[in-house]
């Protein structure tokens, strides 16, 4: 009889999950809705009824389930709270361990989840200490200590968007703070960057409904302006990874998220200005970029009950 | 036969020492000078000799040494530089072992072990993953996680004092970066700010060879311009915790060092700074004063081994 083991990455409008073998082999992967209806109180009954329909398809036996979601999650499976999916503090591993019949199921936040995918197969491959940072609408972190989340006592370690990097902003950031990295490296955050001091001698400044993507594009152009946008969003994230080395001493950093496409040009001048702000024994620490895109989700997740 | 446990913290001027209980108790502390001449290879068997000394008097068996060194220290007991006492990289553990025939020998950083012995016996008692951060000339900083040092990849850990604050200084720092915490919340970084814009009608302004208790003592006072350093202080300070909250998410902040016997006026107003600027979920955070002074290194030390 074949074992086979389940991840599961729940997103605010998607559920994506993973059906792995014993040996961690990624064998089919599929996306269900995610219905936030109510407290969200369809959601774990759909994700058991789903992996059971595959399993039966298949033969064999789930041997267990890991499951990333979008809040803080305790280190005992219970979410604090997940206000996008509208659920309430929920125990999801005692939920779903008592909605599928199956004992094994851990539960992670989904930052750190991915983070652990992208150590176990992704760009963090060959280390047991990273931090993973995840460059998108906002800004996500998640930081893996000895191959091990860490969780943080309410279950919000690697917030690392939320670290303040400017003590005199004055616009303030989602959070309601003022300062937090995530208003000057998110994709939202290098756009608004870029709009501040627009110059006119910029193909920026042609571009309506401008994204980070352009800015970084541009730049890779050669447009000066560009350029010293993109530099503006290297000294933030070096300086606030060095901030981040300078706690944990990781042994490398993965850069994810939809920015961190622009590739190269970011790992190199985030590395400069990285350098430039540690200790000398922190220095020259691996970059490097994300990997696994959408699917470091259910690989973390699989993970945690490999 | 009796059975004991020894602590050692190695310091630039003296080495602590203290003689345990397997319960845990200090049933006596000691210290001896340390020998830095040459590469320091005197201070281990100094150590070894004043311990077995002490043993020979009461009779009995050591069954543990642990021990705190003044540098980067990895998980396997090697230092890997202490340049206040000239050591080279060099494997404590093995050398400590190998002079006193005792098998169980384990060696920290400085900072991160006093962290464990506050922990275990001082202000973070009750916790079990605190960060502790000492204020005296310099800052040092320790990290517990699940009641054990977080060492980093390269025995880094923990190293707080060196996190960036402000991006526009333009002194630098001992360590050659600029904007360290270090230049805002040390005694001699207290005594920095308040000399810049010194105030005539501050008390302050009449003192020659102004201290940071000094700058503490006036603001007890009401004197106007030293709570607005007090103030100053205790913003980038906070602002620096909940910039480690944010990567951690510890239970507690234990505040040690000479800057802390100014006493509750810091834990007041570093508490509202680090509550203005974090997320909801990492509010109201236990923030507590160290408590066992220079006898934490001991404390920690011991801690390794019991």
């Amino acid at each position: 009889m074949d074992r086979y083991y389940a991840g599961v990455d729940i997103g605010g409008t998607t559920v994506k999950l993973g059906m792995f073998s014993h040996t961690g082999e990624l064998m089919e992967k599929w996306e269900i809705p995610t219905r936030i209806e109510g407290e969200g109180e369809n959601i774990l009954p759909d994700v058991a009824a789903s992996i059971e329909e595959r399993r039966a398809e298949k033969g064999g036996n789930i041997m267990g389930i890991g499951i990333g979601a979008p809040g803080p999650v305790t280190d005992d499976g219970v979410v604090l709270k997940c206000s996008n999916i509208h659920w309430p503090v929920l125990d999801v591993r005692g939920k779903l361990s008592k909605l599928t019949g199956i004992a094994k199921v851990k539960v992670g936040n989904d930052a750190n989840v991915a983070a652990l995918g992208e150590m176990w197969k992704g760009g963090g491959r060959g280390f047991d200490s990273i931090v993973m940072i995840t460059l998108g609408t906002g800004v996500g972190g998640g930081v893996i200590v000895g191959g091990k989340i860490l969780t943080g006592a309410m279950g919000a370690g690697g917030e690392i968007g939320h670290m303040k990097i400017r003590l005199d902003e004055t616009e303030p950031c989602g959070c309601g703070a003022k300062g937090c990295l995530e208003q000057y490296v998110s994709a939202k955050g290098i756009v608004r960057m870029a709009k501040a001091e627009m110059r006119r001698d910029s193909v920026l400044s042609k571009i309506t409904d401008l994204t980070a993507k352009d800015v970084f594009d541009a730049a890779k152009e050669d447009d000066e302006y560009a350029l010293s946008i993109v530099d503006q969003f290297a000294r933030y994230l070096g300086t606030a990874l060095a901030n981040v080395a300078h706690v944990l001493d990781p042994e490398a950093f993965v850069i994810g998220g939809g920015i961190s496409r622009a590739g190269d040009i970011i790992i190199k001048k985030v590395e400069k200005y990285y350098n430039d702000n540690v200790l000398y024994a922190l220095k020259d620490k691996e970059f490097r970029l994300a990997q696994l895109g959408n699917d470091a989700g259910i690989y973390g997740a699989v993970r945690m009950v490999l």
